[in-house]
């Protein structure tokens, strides 16, 4: 028999657990929701989402993100604001295209999201590093960054952020926003964590600042529904949109999802989507504990803050320990990590591992940290 | 009663006829089909295609794609030299962040699709036109432009070109291959129109060279099914392959759309594109002919070539007329065109426009032209 042809992204080989893979299970990927969804948008007499679409979006289907977005976020989400997109990853690229220049140089914080350093790399720009602490930016590390290099924005995950869990403080945004505006830069903020909290309520989204025209919000179905919709949201101010609605891409091609948006419109105006997120927090908050618990128990050297909301945990070893090697050790025993090093735009952060609570459910979890600390107790 | 949202890229005011506007109609665009297709592909107990997908795309969905080409291009297909992209928009902007920085040199057809140049324009190529004739891109005229710019590469829209409805002949193709070799660029063959033939069959999809590093050829639905799917292909070598999946769009946010792919393997695993497209030719076919006649009647001073598949007309006024100055008079009689000038790269093309005998159906044709006809006969 020929071997299956590649559906997924990530195929785990049998018997392996990813403690580093950031995607939700297939369990909780909400098949009959939006089955039931695509039955309804596809039964009306109305076809109209078959043609070239608005290029901002869908009205109908912003209309009722903007409903949704402003229950989430606690402030009211204008319409108006928000852009349709195939996820926080086109909507990177596509801002990359339109508002820099191979060569120009970009902040981003130290850690980040390794592969949104691999998009700013298709797109040749130079990535200076932030540093970062347990409040997110060190807003003077940046401001000296500022008066340096000049950037033409900054790449932002101020909430529960990938890698580190980390969520940017009041106090801080407020002097980030100020800065854009003294520096004329664009904060790219990408919230795709903004409505998974799992104790207390964080900040505002930045999309509460789209009356500032430096202010990008971005966000996505990925995480709150499915990644495989490709299906995202910019949330920003009137001449942003204008400058991506009259683009080539979106001239050319129209909205950039409109058939997708159609059917989860459905899922929105149902209550489905609210009701999917709830049962995500309630599914996803024991793991906090639960990794918190496994961790002094079993790993009782490394030292991490407990993360309100997201996907990961930010772990760090003994200052002697390179995670690389330790997922090198770990994949013989059939469990994988995410070495430090990878969210590093400077080769950093060798000491440190992300994990993951969100792919595997309570006894691989802890079947692969106990596999974790057999290697950790090896050769190191 | 507010405003409706807008839901359709283009919403023409009552009463107007729009002829020079390249879309399907929604009375074409096959809702029955595409519903029917979403509730196989949503009944199956397999939630894979919610899941970040394969970079390059569902490989069942590839396969699928593969046969349906085979047949209609009439030669072999590998699923291994095809691309998922949300269109052909996509696939060429894309393009252009993997393969160019601002400041690079492309070569276009003159004339050329308009909106394409956007997209070139958005990534800020200089672009350098190359003269066509009845057969397509004049390669003494190429030969020349290689020679003094070495662009990085060629966009050519190879068969029933839009605007021209022109087809580069069998012999200008092997021309064209070769010195894509010698000079070391791209060729970028948007074959939006390769199936839709109306009388004989075209020469091959560029897609027949793709084991030659060179050649990439585009393809989408949008024209054969549906423009608001957001589907399309890229057909190419192994390398090219290779460099778009391991970009960073795609490495971060998977396959581009594994969603409506599910869905849109159904509808070609069960035939029903082939009958699609079968039908789509049957109700063009006609309107070729008709807008013939009726240019023969009632605009008796143009010339213009008969299109063998396609969309358009590319209609030549009296030398001393100036398509964009009968636009505006058109549209005090309700009809729109679209003028030369549009699809020029340096502002020529003045005494040409484009008619697309697609959106509209038989009588409106008629009304449009006969209108269009007044128009003419006045200041002109």
């Amino acid at each position: 028999m020929p071997p299956p042809l590649p559906i997924l992204q990530t195929q785990l080989a049998p018997g392996v657990i990813d403690l580093g893979l950031g995607n939700p299970p297939l369990s909780l990927l909400p098949l009959e929701m939006i089955r039931s969804a695509a039955q309804r948008a596809l039964s009306q007499n109305d076809n109209s989402f078959l043609q070239y679409g608005a290029e901002q979006g869908d009205g109908y289907f912003r209309l009722a993100l903007a409903e949704f977005l402003s229950k989430g976020y606690g402030f009211q989400v204008a319409p108006e604001n928000l852009f349709t997109t195939t996820g926080i990853s086109n909507g990177l690229d596509l801002l990359c295209t339109l508002f820099t220049e191979a060569g120009d140089t970009i902040c981003v914080e130290e850690p980040s999201y390794f592969l949104a350093l691999k998009i700013f790399a298709d797109h040749r720009l130079r990535v200076v590093p932030i540093e970062t602490d347990e409040e997110g930016l060190i807003i003077e590390s940046l401001e000296e960054k500022l008066t340096r290099y000049r950037p033409r924005f900054l790449y932002t995950i101020p909430v529960h952020q990938n890698p580190s869990g980390r969520t940017l403080t009041e106090t801080r945004r407020a002097r980030l926003i100020e800065l854009s505006r003294q520096f004329d830069f664009l904060v790219l903020a990408d919230e795709v964590y903004q409505l998974l909290n799992y104790s207390g309520e964080p900040p505002k989204s930045f999309g509460a600042y789209s009356y500032i025209e430096n202010i990008i919000s971005l966000g996505s179905f990925s995480k709150i529904l499915a990644p495989g919709l490709r299906l995202g949201w910019i949330q920003t101010h009137a001449n942003i949109i204008k400058r991506l609605v009259t683009s080539g891409l979106l001239d050319s091609g129209g909205g950039l999802n409109p058939f997708t948006s159609a059917i989860i419109r459905e899922v929105i105006e149902s209550g489905d989507l609210e009701r999917n997120v709830d049962e995500l927090i309630e599914t996803y908050r024991p793991r906090v504990a639960l990794i918190d618990s496994l961790l002094r128990e079993h790993l009782p050297a490394v030292t991490y803050s407990v993360p309100r909301g997201g996907y990961f945990f930010w772990v760090r070893l003994p200052e002697e320990m390179d995670a690389a090697e330790l997922r090198n050790k770990a994949k013989v025993v059939k469990v994988d990590i995410r070495h430090g090093a990878l969210f590093s735009s400077q080769n950093g952060l060798k000491n440190y591992m992300r994990l993951c609570f969100v792919f595997h459910e309570e006894k691989e979890i802890e079947e692969g940290i106990v596999r974790l600390k057999g290697c950790m107790e090896g050769n190191f």
